[in-house]
């Protein structure tokens, strides 16, 4: 099963945008046993989709398009498609009602060209489109498959989940034998030195398949296996996993896709623990990466991003003398990280305090280099945790890295937590 | 001039790493007036990539390869591009004396494989790497232009700015006239109503063009000219860009594309102006938001993200009998927006208090329905402003849309203080 992504839209052939989609295509493909061999891009020009179309139905048997199916002239994907197919378009009911209530609900009067986005192929699968209004296709003819979903990741990612990941497994892989895999999620390691505890593992892979990769301070791995049952496929999985997890319990956080807050939460409301946070530097980054976890209320009271020295002293009672004086530590100290950490988690009055002060730059600050970051965990009863992180990168990469590593040694607190008790 | 842009890579086609080359290529091409129709990603695989290479050739002028130039048995792309232009390749002596130097300082042996990464096509002209290894190429067959670059962006983002891009304004644009643009940026506002209020000159642009899209709560449109002198190019812009401001000036904050937030924190570090903030459904994220502007910490005092009813009415005084009761407006109201906004305004110090309260869901809350925001502005010696939202979306689009009609409300307040003064 050969597949290739087609993604549409002059924005991106200006580098207006990156061409995220395509990763996360490749990677879902990927985990269903399908190969990419080509990723085309392609502008919002009739003539080059079609010609992009037909290339690739020669060459592959699944064609995934995205974007190009909004309210605008220049979005014409389920035209062109329509077009190579020789079909019709019709205006889909249920897209259509979807739109109609959207404005009804908003008072707002519907501009003719939103109806361009309930239109469906005819004899093909429209697809609902969960956080949106466009809707998407699939539809198969001469034993190629083609699918169309929305550009936006925010929907296409559902799109491609809820409804064209089913239509793939119940039109295109009925008679492939199904691929199995598993992920395992890790933090606080590197991606090469993960690779290194497992090279001999990654060299000599053959059943199951082992693929490593990184990113935003997480390393992933996918373990893959082909099988003819559930069980089999279970079996060779965990001998894998068990092999893995030996070398790297410190670091393994979950046998499943989810980021390391989602297990953070689940930990904490199993242990029925309560959380503050206060921040400098990450100015809000490290609570909305906690808040993004739906159930996340239950744990997280809340917390301060206390930007300024004034405000450091004002709602979290750091001394001034802390702050500032020839002599002080600074706001950007281990001293400082320990008094916000511990305050914050008697001010919100939770069983965890987290705090975050550094210099994410660019510029000095205190005369201190851009990188040097401090974290601190307090937890009621017991000892505050103080750690000076020296990072590399811009003020993005760094803020990022500072709410991962915080989180990298909650985590690791909980757990030691889990097995004490 | 047509360009096509190649990345060859396998990791690419199963989605570990995203096309950021392609992205960057097609920003850097499209300033220099060189239109790209198709960008095309491909494995590293003989058979696929002279084919992707014959057919880039009969549909473009300029061909740019990124990636399978390093030093394993994979690496193919200079081998591929020789066979489909039937030429040979040699060992380049400035890149073979640079890999030998390389070695020779780490006092490391040099493994036979790392000598591919000095081979150069016969009769092309070799692109030193400043910053690895492998060495690059340029050259031209029958009026058609190839340019062959590392995948590494670290690499290739200097061998394009000081080779291939001096190399293609000697060799391939000696003919042409600059292309000029400008980006014009707009909130609060969609991309379908945005479009519709332009209809009639996007519908007859001829030069400048004008192209419209979107992205989370934005809209950008891109106007483009071909001129012969600068001083023309500007006369063209301005007199679309004053057609376009005439008809949209209450959404068009910027010129340039920025963020909505730095625009902001431009104009209130102009005015003296200080900002605190209260979220609860959001999170943090505007904090986030607004503090991932470098510079921000002059505007930016600090703020609250009050998660729980009790932490509403301790840090910001948010009275209960507003927030628990039968007949009670609950914490998701128009009046607990507004005493919120006030409150962290007066605690923290500030000239502007901005809030947000909401349902971001999955799931009600307060028996009202996900999507159900409030937002209020509160400034110093002026009235608050508090506005109810109705959003549409998962968790993480309800809370980047209020996240981002704050932010547009506080630009327009920002506005007519800057016209008032």
């Amino acid at each position: 099963m050969k597949a290739e992504i087609i993604a549409v839209g002059t924005e991106l052939l200006l580098g207006q945008i990156v061409n995220s989609n395509a990763q996360y295509l490749s990677q879902e493909l990927a985990s269903l046993g399908i190969d990419v061999y080509f990723q085309t891009v392609v502008g919002d020009n009739m003539n080059r989709l079609c010609e992009a179309t037909r290339l690739a139905s020669s060459r592959a048997d699944l064609m995934i398009f995205t974007g190009g199916i909004g309210p605008t002239q220049d979005d014409i994907t389920k035209q062109a498609l329509a077009t190579v197919l020789g079909r019709s378009l019709h205006i889909d009911r249920m897209a259509m009602d979807n739109l109609d209530r959207f404005f009804k609900d908003r008072a707002l009067p519907m501009t003719e060209n939103n109806r361009r986005q309930a239109l469906a192929i005819d004899g093909g699968t429209p697809l609902p489109n969960e956080t949106g209004l466009a809707v998407g296709n699939a539809l198969s003819e001469d034993g190629k498959y083609y699918i169309v979903l929305p550009g936006p990741p925010s929907e296409m990612k559902p799109m491609f989940q809820n409804q064209a990941k089913p239509w793939i497994l119940g039109h295109v892989l009925t008679n492939e034998a199904p691929i199995y895999s598993k992920m395992l999620k890790f933090a606080g390691i590197g991606e090469s030195l993960l690779e290194t505890k497992l090279m001999d593992l990654i060299e000599n892979q053959s059943d199951p398949t082992i693929a490593p990769y990184a990113k935003e301070s997480e390393v992933t791995i996918r373990i893959s296996t082909k099988a003819e049952s559930d069980s089999e496929a279970q079996e060779k999985l965990n001998t894998m996993e068990q092999e893995i997890t030996a070398r790297l319990s410190d670091h393994l956080y979950a046998s499943e896709d989810v980021p390391i807050e989602k297990v953070i939460i689940d930990m904490m409301t199993e242990q029925g623990l309560t959380l503050g946070i206060a921040e400098s530097c990450t100015g809000g980054m490290l609570m909305e990466t906690i808040t993004s976890i739906p159930g996340s209320a239950t744990v997280f009271i809340g917390g301060i991003v206390c930007y300024s020295n004034a405000m450091k002293e004002k709602l979290l009672n750091v001394p001034r003398d802390l702050l500032e004086g020839d002599d002080a530590p600074g706001a950007v100290s281990a001293e400082t990280a320990r008094v916000l950490a511990e305050q914050v988690r008697m001010v919100v009055d939770t069983d965890f305090g987290l705090s975050i002060t550094g210099v994410a730059g660019p510029g000095y600050s205190e005369r201190k280099p851009v990188g040097l970051v401090y974290i601190a965990i307090s937890r009621r009863g017991g000892d505050t945790l103080v750690m000076e992180l020296n990072l590399k990168g811009n003020r993005d990469t760094i803020r990022i890295r500072s709410a991962k590593t915080v989180l990298y040694h909650l985590w690791k607190q909980l757990k030691e937590n889990e097995v004490r008790n």
